[in-house]
């Protein structure tokens, strides 16, 4: 299971089943799950609260510190689809078109 | 272009082509993506800020809030996808990974 | 008045003077009042998500952006104040309790 | 001390001591720190993240719960006091200009 094989399909499927075998549909509210997301992003953030740029830049070459972050990162990903679930929001679409609204305000040179 | 059809690299693409187009790559250090993931994960939670969880759970309802929202919902995934590119991790494969051990810390029922 | 002749009671009165006179009391729940903060931290970070840090130091010497990154800084100010109030919680008490904690955890040398 | 006779100078020279005494001024760059208000301020979501409003009210009538929220809180309200230290923002100043600009934007009935 790799990017180029996988489907965001098959992704939301993952996180639903996760969801619906632990009963957490209950607390799968979009408000709590936002908050998840934020929560989820500010984990990620610890990564580099106190590191310069170039430092940021390098962790990626430390495999243990380049899995940590990665771990924050799936579940970025994953309250990300969380909320695509709860919503009925089809991610490819609404980011396709997003793309090409900043496509608008941000023209390429 | 739906989650069914598409495949998580065809978004990692679409982002990665947004940013190079741009010459953007000098100001994606993962430091400055983390602080953008969750700058835009506020834009999202604003939308929930003053509801109850009964009117959250009603945005998608609204034609227009659902989308509001999800123009938001998209920001973060692109985010996302930016992380991923920068530092070079698969997301389905750490995503799975991921659940894999969630499970481990949650058991099911 | 200055941060010399103020005290912090005088900030919470002025916060809560003005929810009161808006009839916020309602809108003011703890959880709700947790996301407004994390909100306008994401909305300060804004004026530095992609300076290098040397910039971030210098956004102070710019008028302008001091004066902007300030506002920022003074609705953080204000939901910490607003939760202490909604919460009653003594700031002082618990930031004095607190950094006698944190001086365990990080002696100094 | 407490709030009533504290001046929020006070607090200030509290955190400048901490922050000198354990020589952090070179990691106390603005941008640094916004970050870490923004993380603080998931880390207190935390403890609101799953529940409904109704149990959010509840949680200062629970001293434990209210005493690890509100040391979550003087986290916030320490990063808040070292980003106007290293900015050189008079807080009582900026709250109390921002009150009344906010006064403007939502006229009390």
């Amino acid at each position: 299971m790799s990017d180029e094989t996988t489907s965001v399909n098959e992704l939301r499927i993952l996180v639903e089943k996760f969801v619906a075998e632990r009963d957490w549909h209950q607390f799968h509210n979009p408000k709590n799950l936002s908050m998840s997301l934020a929560i989820e992003a500010a984990e990620l953030m610890e990564h580099f609260q106190w590191l310069t740029l170039e430092e940021g830049a390098k962790v990626k070459l430390d495999e243990k510190r380049k899995h940590d972050a990665g771990e924050e990162l799936a579940d970025c990903l994953a309250y990300v689809i969380a909320i695509a679930n709860a919503m009925e929001i089809d991610l490819s679409e609404t980011l396709r078109a997003k793309m090409i609204r900043n496509a608008v305000k941000y023209p390429a040179p």
